[in-house]
């Protein structure tokens, strides 16, 4: 386990804070002007990285000044890989000449941040096993709760990239058919089971056409960022057969507003668990491909504190974000800059580690009390969620920033859309 | 029924010619210099649109000029009418001063085409009853055939933007976990029951946040293509449970060359079939958003003819497409200029009538006798399948181009796939 690295911005060498130098994440933001711009946390402070390289203090051809960092995985991991070098350089304890680069320090507090990439297209895997086996046991009994190709197949499919957004938007319940065991029709209705889903997501930075094995799909993946899968569980019910979740999961995706990459987290890798069934060889991992990352999620009704509803980790995966995309690409799919791969539902196989309300209230039959002594089955209007993550390091941690999202009341049902 | 529209361009006025003044349908091509340019088909001829946008003629700031047609679209609706109008002017036989216009011509046969449009995110639907029925009595007996929601939602996923290509564009054989039943586990291997799906997509044109009405969904369809969503039929049976196709639908999907505009189909709007179960307010059609669509499936083996193997038509949906945009947008999803929704297999009553390989040949168990002789349950390496599609006027049709699409060879098996 590697040590803390020390920086000249003081706020950073906190062992507690999220963004020690260890850590340099990647995000956009906006000051007072709103303009979108290219940043780096570092302690308390972002480094306006789009300032540094109109000063010419940096150079990526341009690739920091575009408000998105799409333009900078295109670069490819030899750049990537540069400009860490520069920004450790740059912010370490023993740098010299730190005026112009402090002239560039925006404080997180006065920044607005909006989503760090463009998503090419978004796929969503359900490769937890605790979490697939809660969830079948809800639905076909503990004998029948893993389907039968879930220990050979990272099974995933494709959500809907429209949908997802940064941390801090406000998410609007969503309307759809509900029909519940004793209704012979659906209805039109606001979503009543409407649920969170707690999942990293992994950011694709190098393209790829055909096939790519486990080592090279791990080499193509720029970052990670934490990610709540927003869930309609009554629309999903209804809808989902046969062709899978369709609009149950497209009203929103909320992603923290930091990419952590590769690389900070490298000293954090972990093997997947044992295989209870030998893989097929293109999904074998050379070595450790996993993250040790310590992951909750909060509930805050509205204007109260949050309760804590669950205590997970990252490495609760069956299948690693590298497997899943060896997998993704197996059909000849073309993967592009900024495809984004949700983790599917990380949950541990305690009652306490479980990452969705599905799961926590075992679909409405045992309702959570919160700290302020409301019950909760599913989320209710004004509720805030709130995930964070953090890997811990030797007197350090690398963390995501929280990934907030509050939940605003259906509108009023359109005329269109109610019986005459 | 509206009658020909003649134009200058005299093998437009061909009533067999696919491309009258009536049709003006939008695509991409290059000539010698390998420049991708906006043209309209007229006749045996492409307009360059680029040429005449950079020399004044047209002037729609610059969206010409951009060697795709989403920023067109993002113009709006009534830039759509302005173009088409300005296009019909130039075209006419009744124009004026022809030179200029028959200098930016260029003969079709000269031209490569290209993708006419960015896919910003593709979505395929379930649709066609026949279709659905077909599939369900192979798999769960003609009485579950049709899922329970079948008669209430427009079923549909998510697919892949990424795997969409232009007709002409060799696909190749994908590998996959197949399993058969008398199988314990799966093997990786190149799919063997490689299939073709004959649909329509439908490009929408103008984005939307929130939920709109089915009215305002036909308003916001650029136009439509010819689609043929390859599938791989074992890796899908073996994947698609519980969260539905994943990379038995990522290999590829072909369009036509050439998008249809909504204006030139209005002549041939139909109502979609009676309803079978009320449908829910948000889904009713406020008039005819269905189109009198012939449609056709040939396969021709390497070197060999074409054999047709299904006639059907678009007017087999039970949901429009703007049925289908309409509940896409009910979650709250954005929608977003270069969106495709592909129709579903669109299969007739008929066995002549069906949509895919796995309906005509029932699974495999009935195969085709190809004019040849050689017989066919699902495509082999070399194939080359073609959909054609035409709308029947007054003495005139409205084409699409033919989508083609030839099927190579699986590649070796990489090293790092195979068994030790």
């Amino acid at each position: 386990m590697s040590e803390l690295q020390r920086a000249w911005v003081s706020s950073a060498n906190d062992a507690k804070c999220p963004f020690p130098l260890n850590n340099l994440p990647y995000g956009v933001f906006s000051g007072a002007d709103g303009e979108r711009r290219c940043g780096v946390a570092i302690g308390d402070q972002i480094l306006d990285l789009a300032a540094l390289e109109a000063a010419g203090t940096l150079d990526f051809g341009g690739a920091l000044q575009t408000g998105s960092w799409n333009a900078v995985m295109a670069l490819g991991p030899s750049e990537w890989a540069r400009l860490r070098g520069d920004l450790t350089d740059l912010l370490g304890a023993s740098a010299q000449n730190t005026e112009a680069t402090a002239r560039a320090l925006v404080p997180q507090a006065e920044a607005q941040m909006h989503m760090p990439f463009m998503v090419s297209e978004y796929t969503d895997f359900y490769a937890a096993k605790n979490h697939a086996f809660n969830v079948g046991t809800m639905f076909r009994g503990p004998e029948n709760a893993l389907p039968a190709n879930w220990l050979s197949i990272p099974i995933g499919y494709n959500g809907r990239a429209s949908s997802v957004v940064v941390s801090g938007t406000d998410v609007t319940r969503p309307y759809g058919q509900l029909k519940s065991p004793d209704e012979a029709l659906p209805r039109f209705a606001p979503c009543q089971r409407w649920d969170l889903e707690l999942e990293m997501g992994a950011i694709v930075g190098t393209p790829s056409e055909g096939m790519v094995s486990v080592a090279e799909a791990d080499e193509m993946i720029f970052g990670y960022v934490l990610m709540n899968d927003w869930s309609a569980r009554d629309i999903q019910a209804w809808e989902y057969q046969p062709l899978g979740p369709f609009q149950s999961k497209a009203t929103a995706t909320t992603i923290s507003p930091w990419i952590v990459t590769r690389a900070a987290l490298s000293p954090f890798r972990v093997s997947t668990p044992e295989r209870e069934r030998p893989l097929l060889p293109y999904l074998k991992e050379p070595g450790p491909m996993l993250y040790d990352i310590e992951l909750e999620v909060t509930l805050a009704p509205e204007g109260k504190g949050e309760t804590l509803l669950s205590r997970t980790n990252y490495k609760e995966m069956y299948y690693s974000a590298a497997q899943q995309l060896a997998h993704h690409t197996t059909s000849g799919c073309a993967m592009r800059v900024g495809d984004m791969l949700g983790s599917g539902t990380i949950s541990g196989p305690e009652k306490s580690a479980r990452g969705s309300m599905l799961e926590m209230s075992w679909g409405g039959k045992e309702p959570l009390t919160l700290d302020s002594g409301e019950l909760r089955s599913f989320i209710e209007d004004g509720d805030t969620i709130t995930l964070r993550g953090q890997a811990v390091g030797n007197g350090y941690v690398i963390g995501f920033g929280a990934c907030v999202g509050k939940t605003l009341p259906a509108p009023a049902l359109p005329e269109w859309a109610q019986e005459d």
